[in-house]
């Protein structure tokens, strides 16, 4: 039974597309467009998932929705591939990372980005979040100067859920700039052939 | 060797005293109160972790952060006692809730709280994340329609980490109005004897 993956162009969804290239996992895309008006997610998503948002997964007639548990249903799916090394210090910054991604680096950021949407005041009531975000954004620094991938030597899942927040970071809160790990970091998984595939399936992503 | 819970008060770390207390784990809390006019952690927290931030808990010499990550830590700790259910239904629905908390709830209930601090503009600000708050509490509210716990018939960690979102949604949020399961589910939670005992250990609490 393939893997139905129901995308919103554009969100954190494209992180789902990457992991399923990275564990060569066959799969297919449904894909959704945000209102040109509001940026929201179109209403044909709530008939997949009462929250009516993305990305949500489907297998066997089994819905599956938020990242961080779709993230480990597909690992688990992929006998734990790119899942939790075996030394233990970097499976415990694996889970860390896993749950950091969307747990407290992304709500600053989310904060930011919906404001960013609102008139005037706005730009104005973003600006209480920019410092909350660079404080998570000098430690995401400090992590990266000490190894290549969050988890540790290898590539594991706990870099593609950290993806998105990154990438958001950079295109909207200034994330690389005097972060030359960050950037490095971006670049890294840019390059992988499983990303540039999964950016293919995925349609228009703003912030690769 | 017990585990040191660094606690702030008033915040998201006292689930972490209340899972300590239904596991029955022995531990010590070291407690940090919020700078009285900006409502921020104190910086002492900054030597416990980079981020500064609480809950952070110590266990013979290291140190994990991220709610998620350390009731995954705790869970295991006890030999899964608490954690994902035997039936695979239960078990998904566990792991979603666990990663559903922070990632996808709390978000804009964040942004809500955080714009309450901010003079004037603040109020307006909010404004645009009620209706998100919203579609999210209809969506909780349907899931304890169908049965007592989060993940199922039994209590889990995945009801331990609904309830900071939960309590704080239906103090600042209006999460009860009209929606009489989540209130019932608040009954549930604070009438256990291990909450009680861990807002007695956790100090101020203002959303119990």
């Amino acid at each position: 039974m393939t893997i139905i993956v129901h995308h919103l162009e554009n969100s954190r969804s494209q992180r789902v597309l990457w992991l399923l290239e990275e564990l060569e996992l066959p799969y297919e895309v449904r894909r959704y467009e945000r209102n040109k008006a509001t940026m929201l997610a179109p209403p044909e998503l709530r008939r997949v998932h009462p929250l009516g948002k993305s990305p949500v997964i489907e297998r066997e007639g089994r819905v599956v929705a938020e990242t961080g548990a779709i993230v480990e249903y597909l690992v688990e799916f992929a006998d734990g591939c790119l899942g939790a090394p075996p030394h233990r210090e970097d499976a415990l910054r694996y889970r860390h990372f896993l749950h950091y991604a969307e747990g407290s680096l992304m709500p600053p950021l989310y904060a930011k980005l919906v404001l960013g949407r609102v008139p005037l005041l706005g730009k104005t009531a973003q600006k209480k979040f920019q410092p909350m975000i660079d404080v998570h954004l000098d430690y995401v620094e400090a992590e990266l100067a000490g190894r290549p991938w969050f988890a540790g030597k290898e590539f594991t899942a706990a870099d593609v859920m950290m993806s998105f927040p990154l990438e958001a970071a950079a295109a909207r809160a200034a994330a690389t700039e005097g972060r030359p790990h960050i950037a490095a970091w971006l670049a890294r998984i840019h390059a992988r052939p499983a990303y540039q595939a999964a950016l293919e399936k995925g349609g228009p992503y703003a912030y690769a």
